[in-house]
């Protein structure tokens, strides 16, 4: 099997069986493991959707060593990307947000990005066809399955996908160290915005800046200024919370 | 070399030669990596302190071919903890934080969690002897060398050491997915103040969750609630963050 074609772990694969969005293929579970309360969570879960399960030796999972897979591995098939037109026609978006990954490099952090989007109730995840790193087994494991409750586009331009966002009345919001605004002086409660965050050591590129509706930067406290991506995100994605949370009980 | 004896990748290296905290030994440089510009930097900042490197082949780097060491492995001395009493005795603190990591147990998430506080101005980092991820090799990339910037301090006792800081009158705030308080209603502009963050799976434990004078939670815009804790973490402690900057440009 191919790294991009298995989901690892058992929450993620327990994620995976209740979401309904990939489809799944065949369980592998090591033998060992036959009185596990989550495996036995598994196999029932397989069995009521007939999904086929195999308890197999520790030889099979051999060439996945270098994976946390907790003695689950499942088959699954690809990943299906959503269109950003689909997306767009799909609903009337009213305060809603949608966040751009512009290059991200890492595995850990891509998952970590979309396991935060999802909790935070954002809409979709764009990122390029090339550059980015693309969603594969480890992204579907760091996101605990948040992989499988969010659309995922691809598009071949970020630039042309902000024209397009922009021309559908999306605001565009892009983090950049060197911002004059901080994040939490932007008012996110009455607008759909997309969130553009760039890649791990670029950050977001210079044409996408320039497009942007708002740069914001996150103050620091230090000058140790090398906030990791995925932790920028979640500050800047849980204040737009806050600020609409915020609103509602006022 | 032991795990916890090394210092791996360009940006790690380079913040231990320019930080001091940790006694390097001796550098490993791929012989390929010549030319490159920020081995330049490090040779030189290496020269500067009269620490041996030395250009070696790719089979010197056999034994860590599972980390991202880019091609620069520095032989150091183990991190040097720090005492609770030696902490507290330091300075006149006030309105500072500090973080207890209540069993984190994956390095990943400890790596992130340290990068975060020393960008966020936390004074501390308090872990527990046992149970915790010890401060290795990768927590200490992950962080990208914020580790040599910010005291750790183990404690045998996560309860005793947060008795002690209560008596030395630091207020104590836990993060727990089902508090009442949401994160953003505390005021913490006028206090010394931990935050507890717990393990991946168990959360903060029960004991340490009483002894606490606020739980706080994260309210999510989705059922998926399940945010990671280094995420959780920045969305936590840069609120703070905020509340302090907003209140000082008021």
């Amino acid at each position: 099997m191919n790294e991009n074609d298995i989901i690892y772990g058992k929450n993620a694969v327990i994620e995976a069986l209740n979401s309904n969005t990939r489809e799944i293929n065949k369980i592998l579970i090591l033998r060992t493991l036959h009185s596990d309360q989550k495996v036995t969570s598994i196999k029932e879960l397989a069995q009521s959707k007939g999904i086929v399960f195999q308890f197999v030796g520790k030889e099979k999972f051999q060439e996945y060593s270098s994976l946390n897979h907790q003695g689950i591995i499942a088959n699954v098939s690809p990943i299906k990307y959503v269109e950003l037109d689909e997306f767009l026609e799909k609903e009337n978006y009213e305060n809603e947000s949608i966040a751009i990954l512009d290059g991200i490099e890492d595995s850990h952090n891509l998952g970590a990005i979309i396991r935060t989007a999802v909790c935070a109730g954002v809409k979709a995840i764009i990122i390029p066809s090339r550059r980015n790193v693309q969603v594969n087994s480890t992204v579907d494991k760091v996101s605990a399955g948040a992989i499988n409750r969010i659309p995922i586009i691809k598009v071949n331009s970020i630039q042309n996908a902000i024209e397009k966002l922009k021309k559908s009345n999306w605001w565009v919001v892009a983090a950049d160290a060197s911002a004059r605004q901080n994040y939490y002086d932007v008012d996110y409660t009455d607008m759909n915005f997309v969130l553009v965050m760039g890649a791990e050591h670029a950050g977001v590129s210079k044409t996408v800046l320039n497009a942007a509706d708002f740069t914001v930067k996150i103050p620091m406290l230090t000058d140790f200024n090398s906030l990791n991506v995925s932790n920028a995100f979640s500050t800047i994605i849980f204040e737009t919370v806050r600020q609409k949370l915020s609103k509602i009980t006022k």
